[in-house]
């Protein structure tokens, strides 16, 4: 057996979702919100299923969807990209896999930060690749330009960026862009930009994307989701968008990974992308209520609660909240003794690991906040 | 960018579908059948879509499905296996791509037969493999242990098996599979078995999986699909079977590619494997009925048509049919002259190939049949 695969554990986040699934605890851990996500987009698919084909799609996308993604990004991000630009793929994982295995050969290095998404690391060994780790670290979790200068070399081909970041949520700025974008005209590098949370943004403030950089048009692939976008995580469609010349190549992975993606579900999305932008704007209030509550819940029970920008997410600093087990240790205690799943954040660092930082989901109905909070309050 | 892929074509499956698309063509090249598929399965994944979650579902997929699974085989095949032993996928192709990232380390040789399906070289290529190809030919595309046996070295960890075998429509019979399972056995190695054909089989012979041959059952891993059980080959559910060390392994690369598969569609297979038996045995006497039709359809027009065992396809012989072209310039003139899209057999090996092979989809209403069979008579 491939010894990537044979020594590596089942991901946090399942292995999280299985003890939560077996204990009936409360599951703050895997990212997934409570809800049904937007009305229309499951009739969309629910009529598509019985009244549209069911065989193969084209392999890179319904034109539909393709069209409706890139009129999504020009709505939204200003961004001016054509149909044929849009990969559809099964889920932004496979994206993710199909974008590393394109971009990256055997022996090229890939710059990163860490936390990263646990997928990162092995897609990037499976392509024969070598991660070369920005590490940031809380509360700021800045990118610092002299650090990326000093993971770079010959070898370097590609950026590997998760913004807004998981489990960080943090969202880079425009002057971090520019220097990102900067930077990778400057070493000629490709940036993947694993944006699926692009629409999970707070307090008025909205995701720029690299690709609209000065310089980084023709170098940048965008990677997002449906699944993220209308909060229905089951749905696994996603894509990339990039410039033919990376499109091209990265849908020759694409062919060999999936294939090609459920058609019922791409009409569903596409009708999702052009009408309802009301429901993405309205989970965001929801999201944000959310995020509130949990903070405020747990500031109550004397934990430290770092900022949260975007995503699903908020983190505790254990340190700072006085508790001095690890981030593994207590995430245990809470599972067994208070029932309530989190995510440890050391399990989004490969090396060097911040080991006091705890995360939890917020997307959640109140009562289940509520009951979490009262539970993880009287645990700690 | 990765030269595996910035030199690859699109598969031929997907070019030849494009043009029937732009052109208008009958498209009797890439396998997907007329018909809606069983209704019951459709209606199950319209409801689930609307009733049940659509968050994540487990990574392995759900525990309704990975039991109607193992029942299913119990049921058809006589096999024991436990629903442990079954990972969901997002379709076959993705658990070709699982199975052989996990199996495949580089510097593995993989021993895989030639007509191939053109996902498997390159996934071996990914895995930092090295494919060892034995050579089949019509008419007989029978395989030889001598063949076998000049092909394996100390360093091949793999064989890799479609059966029924795609495009040559052939099935192995207990003789060989238990050839093959002795060979297997005496050079230790993993067998991969691609057995999406195993219920699209003709004149009352059945598949049976090479997992149930002696020393095979903890070195097999079997792939099967929903899309090709059901006629339904926009589902993209599939799965791998295999004993628990295997498994485990298999399902962490799955965990990167796609992680999971949505959980209606799920539902609606699950459905279906445990309710369609009718249905798929009803399916496999109209596919047999297409096959006939366009067999009588083609000889009468002066074609040698081969045997098709099994599969959605049968291959004329353009040689013994009297025609000098090879098969990629005939399928050109088939679809610029007489609008029916074909697949050239050339394309199914990455060697030495056979070119005076042509392959013709058959599942197909009589109408479509009789429409390309006419136009297919007047070009030639
Ligand atoms: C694929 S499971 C992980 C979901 C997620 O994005 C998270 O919980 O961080
Ligand atoms: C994934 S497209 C190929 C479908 C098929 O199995 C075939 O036409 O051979």
């Amino acid at each position: 057996m491939n010894p990537l695969y044979a020594r590596m554990g089942t991901t946090i986040f399942e292995a999280m979702s299985a003890r939560a699934r077996e204990t009936g605890a409360i599951n703050l851990g895997q990212g997934f919100a409570d809800g049904r996500g937007p009305e229309a987009v499951l009739q969309a698919a629910a009529k598509a299923m019985l009244e549209k084909s069911n065989q193969y799609p084209p392999m890179i996308g319904l034109p539909e969807l393709r069209g409706a993604v890139a009129e999504h990004y020009a709505r939204h991000q200003g961004l001016n990209l054509a149909a044929e630009e849009v990969v559809v793929t099964s889920g932004a994982t496979e994206a993710l896999a199909a974008a590393i295995f394109a971009c990256v050969s055997p022996g090229d290095e890939v710059i990163c930060f860490q936390p990263l998404y646990d997928a990162y690391v092995p897609l990037i060994r499976q392509a024969g690749g070598v991660p070369k780790f920005v590490r940031l670290s809380p509360p700021e979790w800045k990118i610092d330009r002299a650090a990326l200068e000093a993971a770079v070399s010959s070898k370097t081909r590609v950026l590997l960026l998760n913004n807004p970041l998981n489990p960080a949520a943090t969202m880079c700025g425009a002057d971090e862009l520019a220097m990102l974008a900067d930077f990778c005209v400057s070493h000629d590098l490709t940036a993947i930009c694993d944006e699926v949370w692009e629409h999970v943004t707070f307090d008025g403030a909205r995701h720029l994307p690299l690709i609209g950089f000065p310089g980084m048009r023709e170098r940048t692939v965008k990677i997002g989701s449906a699944g993220k976008i209308f909060a229905l995580t089951g749905f696994k469609v996603g894509w990339i968008c990039a410039a033919p010349a990376l499109a091209r190549v990265i849908s020759k992975a694409h062919q060999f990974l999936t294939f090609t993606t459920p058609p019922n579900l791409q009409w569903a999305v596409a009708e999702g992308l052009a009408t309802q932008d009301g429901w993405v704007q309205e989970a965001r209030h929801r999201f944000q209520h959310g995020r509130d509550r949990l903070r405020a819940g747990l500031e109550g029970a004397g934990f430290a609660v770092l900022p949260s920008a975007a995503t699903y997410f908020l983190s505790v600093d254990l340190t700072a909240s006085g508790i001095s087990l690890d981030d593994v240790s207590f995430a245990n205690k809470l599972i067994d003794e208070a029932g309530v799943a989190s995510i440890p954040v050391s399990a989004f660092y490969a090396e060097d690991a911040v080991t006091n930082v705890l995360r939890f989901c917020f997307v959640k109905e109140d009562a289940t906040l509520d009951a979490a909070i009262a539970r993880i309050a009287e645990a700690r």
